[in-house]
């Protein structure tokens, strides 16, 4: 609910203002979380930044054949960068995602404190080295930071994805922050209790 | 439960093992809040430390006359310069306490990620602000800082009160951190669901 | 000529092997420029990518109704924040098109290399510190940033459009970089000379 | 004297208004240094909190049994420390024990400019640069710290001892700051020359 | 011609007005440059500054018995630290030495931009990670920094060049900076296109 | 006395080795000061650096028709700006100028560790903010620092001395810290006692 929180500086696009197929967008999401989260109803303002941000979106954080990303290792990425970035808006809804997919009602916090303590894999914390070598000093990542990758299964075609995940999200956390978008209450406590107590 | 996260770097003491006021105190918490938080028992090990923190804790914590602090103000404090300094045990504990104290389940998540922004009144801003001067560049603080609390009505024991708690949270950041210390589970969910529902 | 520097991490795509419309794509370009832009050929080893991107490039580089923008404008800050975030292939190619669009040879390199010297006027000057401060900052931009850009006569509207610019290509700068692009030979001199002496 | 350098921020507690185990310490230290550190008064205008900071002090800065550290070793960590804190009071003040207690006239210059530089041990340097990471980047702390640390015959014990009195001097350094605390004329000197010359 | 871009903050010297020896050297440059770089006619206000700089610049740019660095190497180092410095006179003047003296026209750009990505061998970028470490870190260049020269041929007395090179230009950057002295035109192009086409 | 501290990297000059006129420099400071300045046998193992060193050095440090800088003046700004670039052997040896040209045992100490709390008079403030300005971010230098020295009487010849004297200290700095050069044990007393008892 935008109302809970600090009015964003812009104001949000109304559903009737729309064109269909974002309106659309907007319906379907609403449907499957029962709440439309507040990036979308800022995008929507932009219809052709909407359909590029989510085109973009769905190129990166779906699967992909031979990817060996988990959703929860996505999120993970999104929510770890989001920190470094200061986004709230992106903290607090892709930690509600990151324990969604992973199951771990600890694990978002953890991540956005201090990926170097959190209780996460080998594997998991190489990914976010590097994420964060991509985000913090893309222009220092060479074949040493591929080679780390590597020793923990990440091809180069993984190391793409996790840089891309990196880049969209900073462009995320960007908007999100210039444009004073909070999130939803609903996020807040997704994921961290058993369905039923909700 | 210490054993859901990793392990810290320093066995917790064993309550058989401490001085009887240690235990004493160990005993006090755990009647209260249903659980021993790790920080105790990380302490207790060094039984001067652990007295010593405490009656530190205690004397810049606790209210003080004539200070307009309030304990949800103190938790704050705590809450954003832990984030600062990326300590996970320091950021989940008082983010809990924070939300408790300040009855506003949204608020921790959004002070750890970014105080910039977060849903505060502009005197917990300018609280915020000078205790983040004084946990990044406390060689900078000058009268300028104590005129811009002045102008919330922060005189200047409350300064001296923001800036000892955030100067010993500093330090606990630090402890934490080296022990490798992890937040007790209970903290994550405390304060964000009706009580009658956890 | 991509031979003429380091090889890129990844292998461009062929021409044969990509979906018709991004080869459409890349062929129009390559008529309009005489040669194919090197990060054509790497972004469309993903079609998927190479459609979000270069619909986010048109919807943000592009003229929007009411802009105050000029193409030289967007040139300018993507060269700028290209040359913060250090990637070699953004700002010399970028760093052609401000030169072309802004019909001023030597401006590419006053603001790759200190955009507070350059010889550009105070209101491109102001466009270039808010780009700095969300490139940079996001997590900091507040409202004195959004006034500073009104006395220059930009909108609300225009500070998303620089916004925009700037996360776009601090994605586009990131990619760039880890994938190991390399400006083609031609960007280089590209709006130095005049065209009959090329 | 006090009266020599810039008024501190907080007036000086007087001797004739703070609590008698206060007044005590403060006549003890008189007697042993021949002047009261001006953090003394100071700190004595909050009992409370001035009877904290002894016993942390005493605790981390005395000897433990088992403990390789010296008491030049600490006074080392606590002057390479506050250098890097940029706290005047405590570089000059300890600085002094430093030479002190190191029978070096030259150390704590050295150390509190360029530690790296310092004619120390290389198990010296260790544990300087070990502080110096507790100090900067907790956060960073790991097992890699505690190994560098074992190859110069510090256990676990000792890396704690030093990183609780570079977070103990942190918190002093932001206390002394914040507070406007200037050194006694008389440490600029201690330690600099024979004790009859002096 | 100054008059391209923003004056400077300090008048030129009028030839007239300088000792001869100032003057003869302005004349040959000119004669052998086919203009002044404004440099010279900026520190000409200053006789003694000048003869000063240009003595120390003829000691550490030209042959050393010995020496491995070529000119286009020192030139190379100059480019890169006045891009860290992000003085553009340097980086325009000096990037136009580079081209020239190396024979490579996208050098310059690519070196100003990310000298971890440039065309460069390795021993040149072994030179110009020495070159950065003493730019931005010199307090903690030690015996590892020079070894590291060493596997590429460069002996300690061209680890004293390299440093002598970039601290003379560090010099040289801060003072061009504050006197708010630009590039002439000429230097933008220069090394650029064959000479018969300029 | 070199022997008491880590050797140099490089071995000092010896004073039969050197040109007529460096010996003649060399032995003039050992008649004024009694010994030998470490930089001035380390400087001389090329004379070309030795003798342009100097040179700026008399050029920026001596006096200026219409300066308003004093001796005192021009060695604080060196002591101040080698404490931030951390070269040990420039704080310890212009500390003691300072010290002996201010006649204030104190003061070197307190500007080396943090010239913003140090008993200096405003004028003094301004012209270190200034040096500091030029030393970290020259770049950023603008009208507004040059309005900043004026209001304390500083015109802009004076602008340029502060900034030259910062710039070759910067130099100084580097080729010290590179070289290994440590400071004579003499420089750590000068000027902290009354002569008679030294």
């Amino acid at each position: 609910m935008p109302g809970e929180t600090t009015a964003p500086r812009f104001p949000y696009a109304s559903l009737d203002g729309v064109p269909p197929d974002v309106r659309e967008a907007i319906l379907e999401v609403q449907d499957k979380a029962g709440f439309v989260p507040n990036v979308y109803l800022m995008l929507a303002r932009r219809p052709a930044e909407f359909r590029a941000f989510f085109a973009y979106h769905d190129a990166v954080m779906g699967d992909r054949d031979g990817s060996t990303l988990t959703k929860a290792d996505r999120e993970m990425v999104v929510t770890s960068i989001s920190a470094a970035n200061r986004c709230t808006y992106c903290v607090v809804a892709h930690g509600a995602l990151l324990r969604i997919y992973a199951k771990q009602p600890l694990l978002a916090d953890q991540v956005a404190t201090n990926h170097l303590t959190a209780d996460i894999t080998a594997r998991q914390r190489a990914m976010l080295d590097f994420a964060h070598r991509v985000n913090a000093r893309s222009h220092e990542v060479d074949d040493a930071d591929f080679a780390a990758l590597a020793e923990h299964g990440f091809d180069a075609e993984d190391a793409w994805d996790i840089a891309a995940v990196t880049a969209l999200f900073g462009l995320s956390n960007r908007v999100a922050s210039v444009t004073g978008l909070m999130p939803n209450a609903e996020f807040y406590l997704m994921g961290r209790v058993p369905r039923d107590r909700t």
